[in-house]
């Protein structure tokens, strides 16, 4: 099924470039890319380097060089491999005969590459390579290369470790040491500059043909190459009926994973060259199918629908460092050094959700993160004047804010731009306190709450306390100089999004505070004397919840003002908005952007509260709001689209919400978009949109809500959707839904579970307890 | 005594300009203007037109073409008169043969200018031109020449009304009707094209010799042109010993003086004309000598300060609508039409001062206009959320805002640049109140404050109520997204200056109450009802004032910061900054200039407190606070050096304080200003440091200060100033002043006064009482 320009789907699991084109270098590499949470590869290919944006990018190596931005480093890539047939370079930039593609099975994170190429004696050499990023052994990415020939050639093989990296931001590895291990492996070890993380990588090369290794034919030979790379090169045979096989190893771990990394790194190549591809393969298969069988959605009768889906949850899973609990999901994941791999309020809105209802222990560990990083958020916040946690709006390693104050260079003068992304977007804090209460009430873990949610909880409402103003003219709360997610206006007050999620967190932290100190005085009376939260700050919370401004619904319209004045803006479109440019690359925003005095949104920002609290509001407010604000936006932002679907789908626009649907789900697949915005490297996977993919269908088509213990359904999908089915684990239940064609949603409780539990569709109510299904008739 | 390029002053009253530079058309016919009040007269020369910045700005003719700005009308130039000798225009733009010179008599706003020319027929004709703005008929501008040549000369004379006027923004009158009136003068009736005001402007020309009038010689012959403009022509011969004298006269009303303009113009034109010019003279002679008696300094010992000073003055007398009590003093006065013709802060915090102590009537006249215009302040407040009266950043007739919110064009981009003038630079509404309370403190007028400084007062009071914010965290109240004097910071929180002249009106506020309520329980009683401020207000403004978060001096180094967060801006000086200009003519601030992220002020901020309320700061905070902000100052605005005059002579640096006194006074003697900044024109009188020569002499170096009933004097002259001596009235009772050269001070009350008043000057203190003496040794 042909999806894009040289692009397909060739089944649910899979899709396929069989068309080269280097304009799309960016963009195919990061969606082709294997990835495991703890490293990821780019899609690329084994002759690449630099110029090609080949890419590893490895968690827990941030640095900032040359005094410019924070972000991971780029490993050697160990994975490096040139193939020469009769002199003649293999490679799809140069000459090749066809026989051209490239696929991603992301069913289990594998790329694959072929290409054959003529050489000079006629002979037509074949090579696919196909590599994952193993889930069973995070550090170890295995490659295998089979070579084919219709006529005997010679093959030389040049591999290694290249250690002229690709960087967006100054030079990261310095001080490289090149080594050849014993048996013939190779290893490269560098620091960071500034941060002094030591990165090591080993790299390791056995021919098998079948399962024999042909000993023949090739001799190594060592080589350095600028003092950064080191590389050995092979000479072999091929011919009619003699395919080579041969694979590649490249293992990498940082001075923040252990305390000798090369050792380490050595070690594991050694571990992998003795199991094998192939055993390692179906390790980490093994790992996959687990992972699938929680997060997984099936879509039958709609193969486009499913791929894209599938695609997405996959890219999601990939970035997720589902194994530490002191580690961000980047925004970008793992597929580039863009947004410095670090967490935006993304994480906790975006990604989070889906592990929420399917593995609620990843969620748990992306909250352990956030409250590991409550010191960099208490510095912060100290640092502006406040108190409490005040989460950076980038969030590396240690929580210490580290979003550049400027961002943007204005394309017009050259000028940096200072956008305030980083103090004036305050929404951050009170989202992840959204995030940790809507975790207690999906998964009732209150250990977790105990021992960290409740420091977040009171932490982020006494940095609220401290932020927010007292109107005495009106009586009321309200929070000033703010920028909401609409970017594109900075320097606003009320903008209701972010009151909405402050009145919320407020009143999570008097929750907490209530439930603490009837269920656990002790370590309450503790925390609170620690944290400076008692019964006043309690009172206080409450206080300003109770009086904190919101923009009400316009009583004529059902309306509601994206924030003080905002109707009182320019009211046009962003088309019109276009041509006012005066160059494509321009920033639309602050300071003198074309949309600072206009209507016109960046992104979804009163529909976003929808999406996050929709049993707060009807379904009139929501198709009033839609439709005033859908024709205003923009979509310059990822995070867009996805609310637009699941509003769309709510308010019943069907065909608006599988376009939007579709929209979110191909924003990296059939991307189009610059790769460098106001000189900023903007490319790469857009995870948030890959997390959204799964709220589309379940909080969207499925309708599904989690509420007051209540799971409730509304399921409007497409009509040629013939079965949806997904697992959902709620309150350590964990469920099996199906949508069936007949228009039955049957929902099972596993055997093996404890509970039960509500679920309503329409005005029917059934309890689900384990091993039970319930079912309702959703057609009529 | 040589000034400036081509530029002299002759006497202390007098300045000339004596070689004709075309580069300063706009500048020169500024400083060489002759005004009343009523309407200002550029010194320009009577055969020039619009494309020689040719105007007369009459008050209260405000139109807006074109939805562009408001602004003042340029009345048709009824002085036109163009001399041809045997042919050869005279002027100064073709062929003068010498003899040029421009000179302004301050001392009675009277312009000459004389020219020689060379006729084709070898005669040496001379025109010497005078005029003034009458201000004993204030409609009238009379002009007198008069002709010689060495040899015979024919003298085509085409003289009337030049309808084609200079206009910055849009072409405002209209629907021009020329007239032929009877005795054949000439009119020129138009209308606005919005606020349909009626401009009648009449013109009379008659020959004069002697005394005797030559009939025989000349014959007039009307013509229109381009149906805006009238002209006649007269033909006369000249010749040695047979010099001929000509007065001509314009009449200007609008509909806004009387309803029938024209007639009135005509009627006061015939008037005139009998009167003739020689009377008219005397007459507003008289009346100068009035003003001179009340407003003068003497100032014995330094000629240039001397002339330099008075010009100043006279500049700040010409610009006062004195006569009316409902028009303000436009920025650049009456010399252009540039800001509006309207009043900033510079009205109550520049201008205004030196007729509180001189001339209170006209403050008082001022201050009237504040009250008449709190409709358009109210309409303001109301219109951007608050209560009370914020007044007009930029206040014509109405008082309702005309600053635009596009001042500026962005020079790189061509963007329009929306500042915040308007609805962030809250301080002219306390800076009003101030003014007010001052007025009172100097004058003692209790009738005012009960019958309109009460209620200014309660409503800028109610508006800061309703502006401010209580910060529950930190226990105080604030001032939030600001823009003080120093306008290259827009959006700045607790801006010192804005928060101690808050502080104070609250406290204006306060004391109107308890003094109302003591002495005029009636009208309190009535006041208080209507404008809804009873006790519940009044101890809400206590409160406020008492909680209002004012920064605090540095304990360390005394300084004060200028608003939150400013100290953490980059630190850096005025000419580092010039260096980084994209375009020279950028403006420095709001969004992106090159100020906003530095410590370089536009102008003094913090500084400006020391002058409005020096007895609350130390000596030593006045120096920690101008050694810090003095060399951070780039002197970007007109108000700026005045201020550090006065603070530099202060603390002793007396050199530097007589610098930027001569500074502020030759900022439009010596100016080499661009007219037009970001696409505005900006040229013109700058009367703010006009009124502020005043201050520099008197708070100045003089250290006079009027604080709690007590007058105190701290001089501290430039050593080289023989004699200062002006006359000062306080609370009625008029005193002449005089530091003389032996070191004593001598102030002196009037016989004629009542009351009683003590004098301080170091640690003595003396009481003066009508028709007594008081003397202090300064000097040791």
């Amino acid at each position: 099924m042909e999806l894009g320009e040289g692009l397909q789907i060739i089944d649910e699991w899979r899709i396929q470039e069989n068309r080269f084109r280097e304009e799309q270098l960016v963009t195919q590499g990061s969606n082709f890319m294997t990835g495991n949470g703890y490293l990821g590869y780019r899609g690329t290919f084994a002759e690449w380097r630099a110029a090609q944006y080949v890419g590893c990018f490895v968690t827990d190596t941030y640095d900032k060089a040359d005094d410019t931005w924070v972000e991971l480093c780029n490993a050697p890539n160990g994975l490096f491999a040139e193939f020469v047939a009769d002199g003649q370079p293999l490679g799809v930039l140069n000459n090749p005969a066809g026989g051209y593609h490239r696929t991603l099975w992301f069913r289990y994170g594998l790329q694959t590459r072929s290409l054959t190429v003529r050489t000079p004696s006629r002979a037509h050499v074949t090579v696919t390579e196909e590599r994952f990023a193993s889930y069973a052994a995070l550090h170890v990415v295995p490659a295998r290369y089979r070579i084919e020939s219709d006529r005997p050639a010679s093959i030389v093989l040049t591999w290694g470790i290249d250690g002229e990296v690709w960087d967006l931001n100054g030079t990261h590895l310095r001080r490289h040491k090149t080594r050849v291990e014993s048996g013939g492996r190779l290893s490269v070890v560098a620091r960071t500059g500034t941060s002094r993380v030591i990165v090591a990588v080993a790299s390791a090369l056995q021919v098998v043909n079948g399962d024999e290794l042909q000993n023949t034919a090739y001799h190594h030979t060592a080589e350095t190459a600028g003092g950064r790379s080191i590389y050995r090169k092979l000479e072999l045979t091929v011919g009619p009926e003699q395919p080579v096989t041969i694979e590649q190893y490249m293992v990498v771990y940082s001075s923040n994973d252990l305390a000798d990394p090369r050792s380490a790194a050595v070690s594991m190549l050694e571990s992998a060259c003795s199991s094998g591809y192939e055993r390692m393969w179906r390790q980490h298969q093994a790992a996959w199918d687990a992972i699938w069988r929680d997060c997984d959605i099936t879509i039958e009768g709609d193969l486009k629908a499913q791929a894209i889906l599938r695609f997405n949850l996959y890219h999601n899973i990939i970035a997720t460092p589902a194994h530490s609990d002191r580690l961000p999901i980047g925004a970008r994941g793992l597929s580039c050094q863009a947004y410095q791999g670090a967490a935006f309020w993304d994480q906790e809105i975006y990604n989070l959700p889906m592990f929420l209802y399917t593995r609620p222990e990843t969620a748990r560990q992306l909250l352990l993160y956030r409250h590991r990083t409550l010191g960099g958020a208490r510095k912060k916040a100290r640092e502006l004047g406040y108190e409490g946690a005040f989460y950076a709006w980038v969030s590396g390693k240690t929580g210490e804010e580290i979003c550049p104050s400027y961002f943007f260079v204005d394309v017009l003068t050259g000028r940096r731009i200072r956008n305030h992304f980083n103090d004036w977007q305050i929404h951050i804090s009170p989202d992840i306190a959204y995030a940790v209460k809507r975790y207690y009430e999906v998964t009732g873990d209150w250990e977790f709450v105990r021992d960290y949610g409740t420091e977040i909880l009171w932490e982020v409402a006494r940095f609220l306390l401290s932020y927010v103003f007292y109107k005495p003219a009106k009586d009321r709360y309200e929070l000033i100089r703010l920028l909401g997610p609409d970017e594109y206006h900075e320097n606003v007050d009320n903008n209701f999004f972010t009151a909405v999620q402050s009145q919320y967190a407020l009143r999570a932290a008097v929750w907490a505070y209530d439930a603490m100190s009837e269920f656990e005085p002790q370590r309450w009376s503790e925390l609170s004397s620690r944290l400076g939260f008692g019964c006043e700050q309690r009172e206080r919370c409450e206080a300003v919840a109770s009086k904190l401004f919101l923009q009400p619904a316009d009583p004529r319209t059902g309306v509601i003002e994206q924030f003080d004045g905002y109707f009182q803006l320019e009211d046009t479109r962003p088309k019109v908005l276009k041509q006012r440019l005066l160059d494509p690359a321009e920033y639309w925003g602050w300071p003198n952007g074309v949309a600072v005095e206009t209507q016109v949104l960046k992104q979804a920002d009163v529909l976003q509260t929808f999406v996050l609290h929709p049993w707060q509001f009807s379904d009139q407010g929501a198709r009033a709001n839609y439709c005033y604000y859908e024709p205003r936006t923009q979509h310059g932002s990822s995070l867009s689209p996805s609310v637009h679907a699941v509003v769309a789908n709510r308010i019943g626009r069907y065909e608006e919400a599988y376009e939007y649907f579709m929209r979110s789900g191909t924003i990296d697949l059939l991307s189009t978009n610059r790769t460098v915005s106001g000189g900023t490297f903007i490319g790469g996977i857009h995870t948030a949109a890959c997390g959204a993919a799964w709220q589309i269908v379940v909080h969207g088509f499925l309708g599904m809500q989690f509420c007051n213990g209540i799971l409730q359904f509304r399921p409007r999908v497409p009509f040629w959707w013939k079965r949806v089915a997904f697992p959902l684990v709620l309150r350590r239940l964990r469920l099996w839904c199906e949508l069936e064609e007949t228009g039955r949603l049957i929902v099972t409780a596993e055997r093996a579970g404890e509970g039960e539990l509500p679920v309503r569709c329409g005005s029917r109510e059934h309890t689900v307890k384990p091993g039970i299904s319930v079912s309702f008739s959703v057609r009529g």
